[in-house]
C-alpha cells in the first residue's frame, strides 16, 4: 500500500466465495432431489433458467431436453426456451458468434442476475456458456453439468472460463466460480471411448505434480479404466477433481492475480500442438504428449529418475495415449508456446517440472537444446512401437 | 449448502481486494512520484503498459501524450506503442469493435496479466477500456485515470466496467476492482461547463441517500460550485468518492451477488432517457431529471416532506440542471426502464426513494399513475420556468 499520497482513500474487502461439486447418476430422473435442491438455494422466488446442451450430447440422449423439460416443470423454476442445442468441442471457442447469440438469447428472455443459465457438455463449451454467464448482466448464476470425463475431472470443475482469440487459447475470459457443478455419471456411458480416456491423462497430471498416491492408485485400476468400468471411472474423477478444488481453495490466489499458477504440467506444448494440428489432436491427446515431453526433459535435466520417468510413459501409453504427432516436429511454431505461456499467466515464465511422482516443482527457464533432444527421444520411441506393432 | 447429496466437495474461499483511490495534481509531471509509486507496487520486474486517452482529453492537453513517454522513460515499465487516441462518450459502449480493437492491441504487444492497462478519460471510455483490461488473460492490471468530475466522483472510482448491448446499457460488463484509480485535478480544468458540472448530481445524489451533511455541505457550497472554483468541486469529489468507496466495502456483496444494489437513485428513469435522446443527453443530465421524478414521487407516495422536495429540486436547478426533457412523455418506453432495471440487477423490483435528505430507503413496487404524475409535474415546472425566464 502506498502511504501519504495526499491523503489517498483506500477500498479494501474481501469477496467469499462458495460452491459445491455434486456427484449423481440422471440428474433430470424425476425422483432424483438433488437439482430441485440446487435450484432451491437460491430462494423461492420464481426464477428463469436458460439451458445450453452439447449436440454431441442430445445425439447420445435424445430424450434429454424433454427430461430436463419435464423435470423443471415440477419446481419453482421457469425454462425460457426449448434447451438450445449447440456444437460444442475446442472450435467452438473460437467462435465470438456463440457467445454473442448466447448474449441474445438471455437479453430476449429477460434473464436477471439471480436467473439461471445452466450448460450440460464437455469443457469448451461449458467455457463459452460460462463465459457469456459471467459477463451478461456481470454474472447470472451459472451451473454446470460436465458431461465428459475430462471436465468432471478437470475443466469443469473449477472458477475459470474463456475463449480463444487471435489463435491463442483462453485468450478473453474470467474468474467466475459456478453456483454449483454436478457430476452425472450418465452422461460418461454416452462417449465413443477417445472421449472417456480423455480426463484420465489430467488426472495422472495431477497425481505426478501432487499426489504420488493418486498416481499409484490410478496405475493399480489402469486395466479397469481401459475398460472403462465404472468405479474406477468415478473414483479417478472425484480424486481428481478434489484435488483440483484444493489447490483452488488452498492456494490462497485462487484468481491468480499474483504468482501461483493452475495445476499445470505438459501444458505449454499441449495447447500450442492442439493449435498445429487444427484441433484435430483433443487436450486430453495433446496434453499427454506435452506430459511425455516434461517428462524426458526433467529427467535429462537431472531433477527426474530414469526409472520414475519410465513408469510414467507407461502409464501414459498404458491408458491409450500416443506419445508423439508429427507436430511437434514444428519445433519453431513449438517454442512460441512457451512465450505464449508466459504472456498469459504474465510475469516470469513459470513451467512446471518434476522431480519425483507426486512433486512437481517450478523452473523459470526451459533449454531450447533440450525441448528439442526431448521431440527426438519421443520420435524414436514412436517408431520403436511402431515397429513392434 | 446442500448436505448429503452422495458426499458432495464443497469448495470455499475467499478474495482479498484492495485498491487505492488518489488525489494530485499534474500526475505525469517528472517530480510527481505518485506514479511511479504505483507502478512499483506491483514488482521489480519490468512490465509493459498499454495506454489509452480519451480524444477530449488529448484535444484539451496535446502535449499529454509526450509527457506521459516522458514520464514512463524514467521506470521500469515499457510502453508497448504510443498512446492510444479513443473518442470516448456513451456511445463507445455501444460499439464491439472498441473492445476487439484493446483485446489486439493486448495481443500484438504481448502483455501478460502483470503488465498494466492505463486510461485517461471519462466514466464511458473507462468502462470500455476497463471491461477489455479484466477479460483478456482474464484480467490485466488496470490503472484508472478519471479525467471528468463524474467519473472522478463516481463511475471512475468503483468496481464495475462494462458496455452496452441490445440498446441496453451496461448489459455486458464484470466486477473487477483496477490497481490504482488517479484523480488528477488538472483534468477538470479542461472540461466544457457541462462537463464539470455532470459530476456534481451523483454526489447530491449520494447525499440524498447516505449522508444529510454532505447534502447540506453541497448547498452550502453550491454558488462556489458553480463557478468551478477548484476548492469547491475537490471537496465534492473527494467526499463523493468517499462515501461510494464506503458504500463497496461495507456493503458486505461489494460484486452484487445478492440483494445489495449500488447506490442508485433516480438512475432507472435515467439510462432510459439516455436511449430516448440517443445520449445527447448526458448520463449527469439524465440522472438530474431521473432524481427529481423519484423526489416528487417520494413525496406524493406521503415518505418526503413538500420542503424537503422543494428543496431539493431547488439545488438540483441551482447547480445548472434541467428538471424536464420531452423525451419523458416518451412514458410507454419509460416505464419499460423499470423492468430492464429489474432484470439487470435480478430478483425483484428494487427501487431507491426517499423519506428525507440523507435518508434513502427501498421500495419494490412503483405506481405508473404516481410516475405519470411526477412527469406531468416536472412539465409544468419548467413551462413555468421558462415563462418566468
Amino acid at each position: 500500500m502506498i502511504q501519504n499520497a495526499q491523503a489517498a482513500i483506500t477500498c479494501r474487502f474481501e469477496v467469499p466465495f462458495e460452491f459445491q461439486v455434486f456427484f449423481t447418476e440422471g440428474v433430470f430422473d424425476p425422483s432424483n432431489d438433488l437439482l430441485r435442491q440446487v435450484l432451491r438455494s437460491g430462494g423461492e422466488r420464481r426464477e428463469k433458467l436458460l439451458a445450453v446442451i452439447d449436440e454431441s450430447v442430445i445425439a447420445a440422449i435424445p430424450q434429454l431436453a424433454a427430461e430436463l423439460t419435464a423435470y423443471l416443470a415440477g419446481t419453482n423454476v421457469d425454462l425460457v426456451c426449448p434447451p438450445v442445442a449447440q456444437v460444442g468441442g475446442e472450435l467452438l471457442k473460437n467462435e465470438s458468434a456463440a457467445v454473442m447469440q448466447l448474449y441474445g438469447l438471455i437479453e430476449r428472455h429477460g434473464l436477471s442476475r439471480q436467473s439461471f443459465v445452466a450448460a450440460i457438455g464437455g469443457g469448451a463449451l461449458l467455457d463459452v456458456v460460462g463465459f457469456a454467464a459471467a459477463t451478461a448482466h456481470r454474472g447470472i448464476r451459472h451451473i454446470r453439468f460436465p458431461s465428459t470425463t475430462l471436465s468432471q475431472a478437470d475443466g469443469g470443475v473449477g472458477v475459470k472460463n474463456a475463449i480463444n482469440a487471435f489463435g491463442k487459447k483462453n485468450f478473453i475470459g474470467t474468474f467466475a466460480p459456478p453456483l454449483a457443478v454436478i457430476n452425472d455419471s450418465k452422461f460418461l456411458d454416452t462417449l465413443p471411448r477417445s472421449g472417456k480416456a480423455a480426463g484420465y491423462i489430467e488426472a495422472v497430471k495431477v497425481g505426478l505434480i501432487r499426489d504420488a498416491d493418486f498416481f499409484l492408485e490410478i496405475e493399480n485400476i489402469a486395466d479397469e479404466l481401459n475398460r472403462f468400468e465404472p468405479a474406477a471411472m468415478h473414483r479417478l474423477i472425484r480424486r481428481s477433481a478434489e484435488l483440483h478444488l484444493e489447490h483452488i481453495s488452498g492456494s490462497g490466489d485462487p484468481f491468480e492475480r499474483g504468482s501461483v499458477r493452475p495445476l499445470d504440467f505438459g501444458h505449454w506444448a499441449a495447447h500450442k500442438l492442439e493449435q498445429l494440428t487444427s484441433f484435430r489432436l483433443s487436450h486430453g491427446e495433446a496434453v499427454a504428449i506435452g506430459m511425455a515431453l516434461d517428462v524426458i526433459y526433467s529427467r535429462d535435466a537431472g531433477h527426474l529418475s530414469g526409472s520414475d520417468a519410465t513408469r510414467i510413459l507407461a502409464l501414459i501409453h498404458r491408458l491409450g495415449f500416443a506419445l508423439f504427432v508429427p507436430q511437434l516436429l514444428e519445433t519453431d511454431t513449438l517454442l512460441v508456446g512457451l512465450e505464449e505461456f508466459r504472456e498469459h499467466l504474465g510475469g516470469e515464465l513459470t513451467i512446471t517440472l518434476l522431480k519425483g511422482i507426486g512433486r512437481g516443482f517450478e523452473v523459470h527457464e526451459i533449454s531450447r537444446d533440450g525441448v528439442l533432444r526431448a521431440i527426438e527421444e519421443l520420435r524414436e520411441r514412436d517408431r520403436d512401437l511402431a515397429a513392434a506393432r
